[in-house]
């Protein structure tokens, strides 16, 4: 599978509206699925988006307030009643402990051995996710709350024209992908001739918190950066006194970071579909790439490879 | 308020589905709203269908398995979140008292005094319920559980014509309702003589269960009788396995019990809306009431009072 998308579960803060499930974010990246911050209602809103449990591989949590976390036992119950034969990771703070165990546990089913616990504590963890490396970095919020980034290692792309004015050919380029060089010519052609760099791919997943130097790290070079905008501008003291961020400062995280593509999310019941243009527009005001403005059941690509 | 109904806001056992939330059943009756059953997304389904957490003095949790409860934190967190000052009186089986604990403290919030808490043990258990009696009866499922019932007290009605043929006038007919007897035409007039029996509606909630005898003391002479129905007869084995019920089962049990409005739901994932005229067919062959065969945000009206 090579499929790279965000599907967006849901996207009210706090509360559910009847258009806004509360959070819920699947990455699916190739063959993993990272399930972010399902809150009550995921369950459902997968059926809705033509996921199963299956498609799960990462089960993260940035914090345990409830439109972050209340759908853990839907999923956690459902990964073990269809059956779910590979293993899950499930991440969260490690200070956020007890309430996973209630999650884990919250009510009679039959339990599934796949699930393996990862619980995030210090400056930064990380988990690792095939050859991803997923990333954790604490934020400022009133409860504990880590902020995530996944990436993809750094490697080179073979330039045609290069390896054939060198003269290497057919087995010997695997052979000089895999020993750095090799003789071709009567000299020795190493990997970085024939070769661009090609960055690893990177999407970062930052909720709740206020601004603070994790959430630029976090969203450094992203290719996907998927953020919580919960206020507009004339909300900044609000934002500021319950630990999170306006869309003028998401746009702020956006440039800053040279992200790629910016999706909004995560917002307060007070504003509704008809507000779009200005969250829009206060992330445009820093922020020149594309802007997403979530809504429920939409699919986000991560953009093409930077050239 | 003399609002008499349910408002049906998840039908679908075990797993939801496109068309069907997780069960959740408010039976508003005057005054009080008893929340039964609140599955994963019933905080969402309430805002769909108007209600919000003020509609709820009662939340009644038949058993522990997750399509019966896991919406308990979320409506517990919109009472305190919310500000609801009356009492809430939650009843559930004492022996699930570690899951609902569990669920009461969920994720980390701002928690609310308003909840008081009535475990389940025994044989029979009632609740008070104003002037009204919440009764529950432990029922057959593989995890205790328990059917309720809901009573009216028995009162009696004024006959106009007979007080009249007997002289019992303006304030003489209050002190009659009072005391019992009152002199009038030099003799004593009972309330017997100038009245009628008016008995109390009741409504019953029966979910899980096999057939057993407190399936049909809970559903006694019930105006209102909500009861699963997950399976149809084909499938009558897997009922008893699973420890559930046939729309032939129910419609029996609203025959012999003298049911008048029934309430079919919890249908099994494997029915689609296309099953609906098969559930009324196998619960219309033994009972000849109304029968609803449920839908998500349904309003049934309880019956007009027995004449």
């Amino acid at each position: 599978m090579s499929i790279r998308e965000l599907v967006i579960l849901g996207t009210a803060s706090a509360v559910p509206t009847r258009h806004r499930n509360q959070n819920g974010y699947l990455l699916r990246w190739d063959g993993e699925g990272l399930l972010f911050d399902p809150g009550e209602g995921t369950q459902r809103q997968m059926a809705r988006a033509g996921l199963s449990a299956h498609d799960v591989t990462f089960l993260c949590v940035t914090h345990f307030h409830g439109d972050h976390c209340l759908g853990v036992p839907g999923v956690v119950q459902r990964i073990a009643r269809d059956g779910v034969r590979h293993e899950v990771r499930a991440v969260f703070p490690a200070a956020g402990e007890e309430y996973w165990r209630r999650l884990r546990h919250a009510s009679a089913f039959k339990d599934t051995g796949v699930i393996t616990e990862w619980p995030l504590s210090g400056e930064e963890a990380t988990v690792p996710a095939g050859e991803l490396t997923l990333t954790a970095r604490p934020l400022s919020h009133p409860v504990p709350s880590y902020g995530y980034r996944l990436a993809e290692p750094d490697s080179r792309r073979m330039i045609p024209a290069e390896l054939e004015r060198l003269g290497v050919r057919g087995p010997e380029i695997a052979r000089l992908q895999r020993e750095g060089s090799v003789r071709a010519g009567g000299r020795t052609v190493t990997l970085a001739e024939v070769s661009a760099p090609r960055p690893g791919q990177k999407a970062a997943f930052i909720m709740d918190t206020r601004l603070c130097d994790n959430v630029f790290a976090l969203a450094e070079g992203a290719d996907l950066l998927i953020i919580e905008s919960t206020f507009l501008t004339p909300e900044a003291a609000l934002a500021e006194d319950y630990g999170h961020l306006t869309a003028a400062q998401a746009g702020r995280v956006a440039a800053e970071a040279g992200a790629r593509t910016l999706v909004l999310t995560h917002f307060s019941e007070r504003y509704g579909d008809e507000d779009e243009p200005r969250f829009l527009a206060e992330a445009a005001a820093a922020f020149q790439g594309e802007i997403v403005f979530a809504r429920d059941l939409l699919r986000v690509p991560v953009p093409k490879r930077r050239p």
